[in-house]
């Protein structure tokens, strides 16, 4: 790939995703092997992405990394281990094919630029689109064709679900050097095009437990946490494709609640005892379970992760009334326009009856805003190099 | 007992109880027959405590109940099986000996009063205490001194717990018709004369599922508590019993809360998921953890029901600093004068590092009051007939 050249360089982007069969718990820490397998939903680009550049130069005297425009520290062993892998991919596919070119753009040192296009403060899981997105581009640099989602494992779990686009399940795999702990593609994107996803971004409480620290410890504390690996979960992995191969929504929301409850369930088996849903977490759920009682079957389904977002399936003809029933229940403190960004949103006028129902205990300012997306593709080469993070002097040129 | 009078009448207190190996969910629910074993402590009755008169007379034409001063509905489809069991025992223990005054007693209609020393807005498991001492009067009444917690079992589950003082275990037992179910005493209050319990009474939210219909939902949708029930709760019962057989407090103390935490596991795993735990509990729990882990082993251990409150046990040398600790972390609003109550409690000082490391977030007001207590006997007999709570009317004679 252009190694004659003073500069290589090539810039991807990648999605976030979002389980539905939760992953937490390792059995393997250095490899990133889970003691489950797990599925999730890849997030559309046009909403949440992050745009990774990679550039190698022998005029490069360092290896350097700049996350959201700020240097970074590229000695993070995860930085490490994906830089390793790429190119131990790279050097097996030239062979001995005597490319001194590719093998010179291999000793050269790389300079990583990496952005996403929503505040990384507002707590929504960038490290999986980090990852995913950093290997995508170091792949693109070196010419690497061959399955990344291994490698992407290795920056961190649940990553290797986001090289893929649409419906994804990671395997857990058995073998102890992970070759076969691999994501691959249940469905693409394409497959339930109703589908629709907002993400409730709630007013910033920060992370109490990070997720690697925390998954660990109920690794070793939860006796509930290796009886859903070893037996519930297989179970529903099962049950969660055929929903999504049928789109069967009650199927599919229902499954998804209780595999987010249950996950939060076996946190709170560890010990000490981790809590990432607070009280807010419980009136959204609250309003989700009072809104499908109303309607009598399952319009919305709530998932939560490592911290205080919500994240909401629904299909596309629930959207408008559901995200009004958040606005009248979550009243927005002064961003009234800004509350619902992503995808459009109509108006809808909700029933007098829904509103007594549902409706029944507002708090205002609790959600900052929603964001309306869908399941979209997996990484993507972004051709245009004015779209390149880093400039001719390999150095970041411009802060977004 | 006295039949040939005009009006008989019988007095009993009995205890609270507090579980620190749960009960939650019912393999039989008319006849109250768990799913697992459980295990708890016995409050004292100088601090908490039901007291209940019961009384027979061939006057009464029918029968009424009065809880607190009010009348309440004597049809309880519980309140009815109490009473019809203890009579059947009555009648079986009299046999056909003849006792022609002891059968008239039998056949009369019965008044039944009961108060609590506590508020029962408090929030505090009254219907074990309420149950326990309703089967205790009736027994007295009729002269029944048979073993009386299957009897008690099935006014409310916890209730056979309460017929015990001390350490209490109620075995889960193996026959249908629940004659194996039964609750006998581990050790006697006096065997851990240092255990001591302080309950954190929290500003009050109303319990928003009902622990009755909240376990049957559990049993049927959690596929984490029917593991609990078959595989964890048998290896931890014979372990707590152990702790407390060794007075081991850090044995006891951290298997207590693993076991409360537990217990909220399953009921986040239920669907639609119950939450009894709120972020007030959630600061209580971490308060705990930061001051044992400032002491470098467990010296308070907490544990929560179906409800707000947190009962925290602790050894008695530990109660000053830590009741010190909750006043620092939860500044009484008003009241500071009534924040503790029950067994005296000295001052303490506390070093500026355990505040430093334990104190970290004050929640002015979150708890009302502190009820100091420890373990006590079971239910008593009242023998001063000043203390009947029904008159020679028999209608309530006070309101306290």
């Amino acid at each position: 790939m252009a190694a004659e050249r003073a500069l290589a360089m090539a810039t991807c982007t990648a999605p976030v995703n979002i389980a539905v069969i939760k992953y937490w718990g390792k059995r393997d820490t250095d490899l990133i092997l889970p003691i489950n397998s797990s599925l999730s939903v890849t997030l559309h680009q046009d909403q949440l992405k992050t745009t990774t550049t990679a550039a190698a130069s022998r005029d490069f005297t360092e290896d350097r990394l700049w996350l959201n425009g700020a240097e970074a520290d590229v000695g993070h062993p995860r930085v490490q281990a994906c830089l390793r892998e790429v190119r131990r991919l790279a050097r097996k596919r030239r062979g001995g094919s005597g490319d001194s070119a590719a093998r010179s753009l291999l000793s050269y040192k790389v300079h990583v630029a990496s952005e996403n296009n929503f505040p990384t403060a507002a707590g929504l899981a960038s490290s999986a689109a980090g990852y995913a997105c950093l290997v995508s581009a170091l792949a693109r640099l070196y010419g690497v064709e061959e399955e990344l989602s291994e490698v992407a494992r290795r920056g961190s779990g649940s990553a290797c679900r986001s090289m893929w686009g649409g419906f994804v399940q990671w395997q857990r795999g058995e073998r102890p050097d992970g070759t076969d702990s691999l994501a691959h593609q249940v469905a693409p994107e394409p497959h339930w095009p109703e589908l629709r996803v907002l993400v409730l971004v709630v007013s910033g409480e920060k992370k109490p437990v990070a997720s690697t620290a925390g998954m660990q410890t109920s690794v070793e504390t939860s006796p509930l946490l290796k009886h859903r690996a070893e037996v519930v979960v297989p179970e529903r992995l099962a049950q969660m494709i055929q929903h999504i191969q049928e789109r069967d929504f009650e199927g599919f929301g229902q499954l998804a609640m209780r595999d987010s409850n249950q996950f939060h369930a076996t946190c709170l088996d560890t010990f000490p005892p981790i809590f990432y849903l607070n009280d807010l977490s419980r009136h959204i759920i609250a309003l989700a379970h009072r809104y499908n009682a109303h309607h009598g079957h399952t319009k919305v389904a709530y998932t939560f992760d490592a911290g205080p977002n919500a994240v909401i399936f629904a299909l596309a003809d629930t959207v408008d009334e559901f995200v009004e029933v958040v606005r009248r229940s979550f009243p927005p403190a002064t961003n009234g326009d800004q509350f619902v960004r992503g995808l459009p949103v109509g108006s809808a006028t909700l029933p007098q009856e829904l509103v007594a129902a549902v409706v029944t205990e507002p708090v205002p300012g609790a959600v900052q805003y929603i964001l309306h997306t869908k399941p979209g593709p997996g990484p993507q080469l972004v051709d245009d190099p004015s779209q390149h993070l880093l400039g001719a002097d390999g150095l970041p040129r411009r802060r977004t």
